[in-house]
């Protein structure tokens, strides 16, 4: 799961990155969010009229993704973003924010296959998108199974946003050797995500996971993929030294890795109106988080059984979320948890007071650590 | 379904496009399937150590692909080459075939993820790549259900594919104009056909289909999609006129369409050595296709139940799908369905007269439109 983003935030604690507390006042300012969503909707947009002109029988793709893109916290587009910033790219550019706002798409098209693969019900407070086209095959009263017909749609319209991805990336208005060394970083990304998507596939499916291969599932998976390469991306397309892409990786990597915890925890403790998904959700899917091999490793016999067989029952109830939270907070498994992201967010702090970026991206930046990794409660 | 290529032919009638009687001794110059399957190894093999680094376990994936890149026609780089070719540009060119060649990762990613919506079991004489995943995932023991594994893991496949695609096409060693130019084509085919196999999707559900409907179908899903599109690549590549380009269209919409008709009729008719499927597969998938189509509209109540029963049943035997070949082949609608071949295939073949190519590309394409329409007996 991926936590939605609260359209308000009200104050965020620091305690994540050392223990003092503070607010962000104005977080959307650092997610460039208003000028993301803008270059998303402008290219979306232009291409919904080709769809339609093909067949008007295309609405409901059209409709599932306007659905979908209209939630999101837009991280990875923010990361590019300060990347580029952070290597000395100027403020003014518009080439920039649609090259990275075009990481949403390429979100969109994860998201849209992952739920498929994982027969998830909802995705960012609304049905995921191979229910939506499920549910529209039973309304209308078609013959035949409307559930194949559902994750056929879904898969279409996840290839379609990955095409999409690569195409808003080649319009950004951004000269040509820019956008070549941003292409190989684009590349790699891709790469890597559905790569580790692959092994989160078999670490899910072997049931013999240790915290250190859900490490290397989140490294490929989420953190290269949410946080160092998309900084690499803006960094590339700014012509930053290999000074300032390393710095970025000192600093992304324990970062991504701390947001993926974070992540982690909020899909078992987190607030429904937060994620976006049902209480407990997580679990019910059986994901081998790192939090749950941190509580296998503390768990005895009897305790490890229990998350064993409660683990991935897609019938497990309010009673039974409640039981493994108990567990995992009993075991010591969240506080475990809890202690590394504090760990890695203080080791990706550190890594950025040292980088040798911008001093308006550093700290931007640095907000953006906090609201990627800190405790909501 | 789509037709394997024989890796030796023997001989192809011309009587598709006129009665004549001609053989086409070597077809695989026209194909530029040497090249092509160069151009395409030397990109996977650089594809392979990257991908092996993130994990050894993802040697499965790189296997599944190697298998689906070993068959198939390379009909889309052939028409993206003579489309190129035809629009003046020169034979020695390398980064042509590169680009070209890219057609079939392309066509790899929508044949894996076609193969996961229609719970197909074989693919150019192989198990098809979710099948591949689900045999590893029983061989291995693992607990936890093997066919969403299987399906999980060709869906990152599919879409490891699609990425690459575009990698390697942007990898190809053409003048920036001229890739900029072909990228316009490149990202229109893409939304094309993911929208024509949405198109189909609700076509096959909604069991409601007429010629008409069907057409629409293929003119998205796969006659754009497998020639006017992959000519237009070629033709943009080198700098082709409007004329060009559009003649390139008169002759390739036709062409496409009879393309497409052939191989369903391959795919009911058709001999498993060649086809790469059981025979009945597409009956068996419920495809709703022109030739089913076309059975429906010359056939009485009777016969028209027995083909609405009998088509989609996965447990067709032999005689069922002897049944219904005899009811597609009494109605007429076989018949039909080649004179519909004949028609299109002499439209192209008027209009590659009459197209502004070089005589050697307008040779070959003429070579190329029997071998894409012909009978196969």
């Amino acid at each position: 799961m991926e936590a939605a983003w609260p359209s308000r935030r009200g104050g965020v604690t620091m305690d994540a990155i050392g223990g003092q507390m503070d607010t962000i006042t104005d977080m959307s300012t650092r997610l460039i969010r208003k000028e993301v969503d803008e270059a998303l909707w402008a290219f979306v947009d232009r291409q919904r009229p080709g769809l339609l002109a093909i067949s008007d029988e295309l609405g409901p793709m059209v409709s599932a993704l306007d659905a979908l893109l209209s939630g999101g916290k837009r991280l990875r587009p923010a990361f590019c973003y300060w990347g580029w910033r952070g290597a000395g790219g100027p403020a003014g550019a518009p080439g920039i924010v649609t090259a990275a706002a075009s990481l949403e798409l390429l979100q969109a098209s994860a998201l849209i296959h992952d739920d498929v693969m994982d027969s998830s019900d909802t995705r960012r407070g609304q049905p995921s998108a191979h229910r939506r086209f499920e549910a529209m095959h039973r309304e209308q009263g078609w013959p035949g199974a409307a559930a194949p017909f559902g994750a056929g749609a879904a898969i279409l319209l996840g290839d379609l946003c990955l095409a999409w991805s690569s195409e808003m990336y080649e319009s950004a208005a951004l000269d040509a050797a820019g956008l070549g060394r941003g292409r190989a970083v684009y590349d790699l990304m891709r790469t890597e995500v559905m790569a580790g998507q692959y092994l989160d596939m078999l670490e899910g499916t072997r049931d013999t996971g240790t915290v250190e291969t859900a490490l290397r599932v989140v490294e490929y998976k989420s953190a290269k993929y949410t946080v160092e390469r998309p900084l690499h991306l803006g960094a590339a397309l700014a012509g930053g030294s290999t000074e300032v892409i390393e710095s970025l990786s000192a600093y992304g990597r324990p970062l991504g890795v701390a947001f993926q915890l974070r992540d982690d925890v909020l899909g078992v403790f987190g607030d429904p109106a937060e994620t976006g998904k049902p209480a407990g959700d997580d679990l019910r899917e059986g994901k081998r988080t790192v939090l749950i091999a941190l509580t296998l490793e503390r768990a005895d016999a009897a305790a490890a059984a229990a998350v064993r067989r409660r683990l991935g029952d897609p019938a497990l109830d309010d009673a039974g979320v409640a039981g493994l939270r108990a567990i995992i907070e009993e075991t010591g498994g969240l506080a475990a948890c809890e202690a590394m992201i504090d760990r890695y967010a203080a080791e990706a702090a550190a890594a950025l007071d040292a980088a040798p970026l911008t001093a308006e991206a550093r700290e931007a930046l640095g907000e953006l650590t906090i609201a990627a990794t800190a405790r909501r409660v």
